[in-house]
């Protein structure tokens, strides 16, 4: 089990369905009952998604007795966006290469178009 | 078991070895001896989480015979950053909040200082 906070997002997000329920909360807040609908899941099934969403702090759930609407929190997801960030030259560098044999390509075209 | 390319790639990046690992081959090439040395574990251990990180695509390992090194590869961290900018309103809308918050302490500070 991750103990560290990042590995608790990565973890939790390493779900189609959670990350199918991330997607429905963010059009905006919804139900448990609500979030299942679109799934071929019991509730239990559902809320257990739910637990682990909640435990990595990707949402949060209201007080109201009857209706207790979920709700996405951004909070883990910048600071996964943030660790990503230290990555970033090696998928931007790899577009650099990419463009650079688009380019020789072109300049290497027998009939001359650069278009 | 994930099956999914993206939950494929969250679940290896979901532990912190494997992180630490990715953040050694950020600064450069390296073998496993080398990728070994600096966590208390047997070449077994890392080879295994090499192995999953493999199996995701996030590093690839060279075929020359003695000296296999081991390189980052940034096209799955890359597709995990095209996925996380659909939610990146949910945290620059929480950086507007504390903006818009500190804007008002900042007005209703008694020395009315906006240092």
């Amino acid at each position: 089990m991750p103990t560290d906070r990042l590995s608790t997002t990565l973890s939790a997000l390493a779900d189609p369905t959670r990350r199918a329920i991330l997607a429905r909360l963010a059009r905006g807040e919804a139900s448990v009952k609500e979030l299942a609908e679109p799934f071929a899941m019991s509730l239990p099934a559902v809320s257990k998604h739910l637990k682990v969403l909640q435990r990595a702090g990707l949402i949060s759930q209201g007080r109201a007795a009857q209706w207790r609407p979920c709700r996405l929190e951004g909070a883990p997801l910048r600071d996964l966006a943030a660790w990503l960030e230290n990555y970033r030259r090696f998928w931007d560098q790899s577009l650099d290469r990419l463009d650079a044999y688009l380019k020789k390509l072109q300049q290497g075209d027998p009939n001359g178009s650069r278009n």
